[in-house]
């Protein structure tokens, strides 16, 4: 290997690009051990969930490497949002081809400095990760905490409680379908390019969804992912063309079927701050877009 | 894909194979929705460690699916056994190449079954995962707890303390070396093959390992392992090349050097009822077998 970088030389470059995100209050052992260990806080459940964004199937490998990384926490945290939780730590593991000019110690010190400014966005601490050789992928484990019994689950919504989604749709669909997503400069990022790269896990709108009787975030496609919720509470639901937000760039197409959003849908008997209303959730089964069936189309890792 | 089989349809298939051992009564919400919840038992901490596993590298691809699935799980589970930690649960994230004659939804369903007698034999519960387009991969995030404040590091050994190991050694890098790994018949697996495919997460080991100094999980050789200890620790460490312990067809080089093995190694001041005594801890730096300065081979992802 070039310049002699061996394995845990590699791990100190990306311990030092971490920096601060590495460690957090509830940290007591983090990077340089068998295991990280927490301390969980009295009187909350712990939320996980893992993903693995694969090079040139999650992201495009010639992307600017803190872009990657940057989105490759959000999009994972994104899961621990729409369970009502706040993120605490992420646990990394990082699969490179050997290095040389494509992938070099610098991208990888790069890539980690893109996951520590989502880390420090949202409060999560890196304190944990392996290091492996194969093809370019990236395996995120994020851990959270929400109150007991207070997890917010795909399968509470009824009929009659209006559908929600915190923010525009399609942006990122968009930038894909249009080829905006290369080439890419990191500090000028035009608005598709931002919806695409710089997904917001959306914590930020814990109140709504602490308050919604369901919810779930927006990774495959909206009509997709309320089909998920639909199917879970035993409902159907009927949406508003009209009413659904479009992101800059963004067709209705892509915001019903494009994936990579990372907005939360929740349905809700309450009043909403954060909110879109697009439809309600509906005793008759199926899913409806003003008045129509609709058919679902999404983002499937393995359809035929 | 073949059958028609997609991303849903599998993730069912997996769900059924796991059975039993995709739930505990720690968990609260399982496999199928954004996240998983489960309920940290009150006075302890979490512990939380990652691995991933690649086709080809850390794993033969044409070797039976449920050796894979059931070694891919306890490796990653050996480093909750050197923290002195007790399983609770993992999520698996799981890259696959699109089915075909190799890699068809039978050979998921059978490394998913291999994972759940893992689980099943340690009492994890394999509770959340993802499913992912891309070159053949597993990672799996290990989830424990262990008493506050009793986590055991690799960085609080001191000089005189006696070195223990917790079983023979070097079994996984001779079937590697004598290229015994393939062919295998699942249900006739030589000493050599069950060393390589069945390492066993010494978590029956927990008595003394609580009572250690420090411990590690010997995954990259004794001699690198043991090194690690070395330096977080601040001190040297003198070994007898008689009282390591040999596994079956294992050389001395195998037991220092070779990789794969998930036995732990521990220092203790205490009598010792699971180890074997290997050397001690020294206050002069640096490692020595039989009184010669050795140096460090052990397994290296990125060496030079």
């Amino acid at each position: 290997m070039a310049n002699g970088v061996n394995e845990f030389g590699l791990i100190d470059d990306i311990t030092q690009a971490l920096g601060d995100s590495a460690t957090a209050p509830w940290v007591h052992v983090g990077i340089g051990d068998d295991a990280a260990v927490m301390r969980p806080r009295p009187g909350f459940d712990a939320v996980a969930s893992i993903d693995t964004l694969v090079a040139d199937v999650h992201f495009p490998m010639s992307a600017p490497a803190d872009l990657i990384g940057y989105r490759a926490l959000m999009v994972s945290l994104s899961d621990l949002a729409a369970m009502a939780a706040l993120p605490r730590y992420a646990l990394v593991a990082l699969t490179l081809p050997e290095l040389g000019s494509q992938i070099s110690p610098q991208w990888v010190q790069q890539l980690a400095q893109g996951m520590a400014m989502a880390a420090e966005e949202t409060g999560t601490a890196l304190c944990g990760g392996n290091l492996t050789r194969g093809a370019l992928s990236i395996s995120v484990s994020v851990h959270g905490e929400v109150e007991q019994g207070q997890a917010k689950l795909r399968s509470s919504g009824e009929p009659g409680q209006r559908l929600f989604v915190t923010g525009a749709l399609g942006g990122a669909a968009a930038c894909l379908r249009q080829q905006q997503h290369l080439p890419v400069a990191p500090d000028a990022l035009s608005a598709m390019q931002n919806a695409y790269y710089r997904p917001q896990a959306r914590f930020d709108c814990r109140r709504d969804i602490q308050a919604a009787s369901c919810a779930i975030d927006i990774s495959d496609g909206l009509l997709q992912d309320l089909n998920h919720v639909l199917k879970a509470s035993g409902c159907g639901a009927d949406l508003r063309a009209a009413a659904i937000p479009l992101a800059a760039g963004a067709s209705l197409e892509d915001a019903l079927s494009g994936g990579d959003d990372y907005q939360l849908l929740f349905a809700s008997a309450e009043s909403v701050a954060t909110g879109v209303c697009i439809g309600e959730l509906s005793s008759e089964l199926g899913l409806r877009l003003d008045g129509k069936d609709v058919e679902i189309h999404g983002y499937q890792h393995f359809s035929a």
